[in-house]
């Protein structure tokens, strides 16, 4: 044991380690919310489908931002509303998100839209650089 | 509302069914012992490394046989073993499994030898295909 050891992790794993981060069902709505659907505000959250309950994603948020993957700014447009972006580091979770859509497109009835999975399927890269583009970050 | 009505889901979003699927941390630790580690047993996912819960791991393995990603033998060499495999359903998660990895190894501090991260990086397609390789599947 020393003095300064680094906070205890259960395992060095890299995947462990990611999911330790954002593998819960939760955080990645949000991520979906914040990079796919393009929304930011809490409210917009709150109603995008899934009924996540507000103590949960309050907690996720912030631990979002604890993390470097989201950051919190004044809306523009009203400063009373806080709004939610994803940084450089939440945008490299863009690809997680692309391989479960396609995934469950591939697998599982679901809605989405034939065109898109197609686009995504041919040019995963380009589809990405393009959801990328849609955000400007620091 | 019809007679045949489908299983409710909480959304029909690909996103959402896939999560709903496989996103929590224990399904997809399992699913790195059985395609990235290649074990095999119950007794080896016990041993893995993060301390996973008898109760916790059984339910896992049953709920990814339902969901027919993962299928269960009798082991070759002692048929009072059970042998878990990934199916083809399963081994088309190994793209989500490789972001994850890849992110972490990006932003985190892991034990990901780099040399392997690098070929991830350089043949992410060739790298999934020599996993895939390693299992024969029906």
């Amino acid at each position: 044991m020393t003095r300064n050891a680094p906070i205890r992790r259960r395992s060095d794993c890299p995947l462990s380690i990611g999911l330790e981060i954002f593998g819960d069902k939760w955080t990645l709505l949000i991520l979906r919310d914040l990079m796919l659907k393009k929304l930011q505000t809490f409210k917009q959250f709150q109603d995008s489908g899934e009924s996540i309950a507000t103590n949960v994603l309050s907690d996720r948020l912030e631990r979002l931002q604890k993390q470097g993957i989201v950051t919190a700014a004044r809306s523009s447009v009203d400063a009373r509303v806080v709004t939610y972006h994803p940084t450089a580091k939440g945008l490299d979770l863009l690809p997680v998100l692309v391989e479960i859509v396609l995934w469950s497109a591939r697998h599982e009835k679901t809605a989405a839209p034939p065109k898109l999975i197609e686009k995504m399927t041919r040019d995963k890269e380009g589809f990405i650089q393009e959801l990328r583009g849609r955000f400007s970050v620091s």
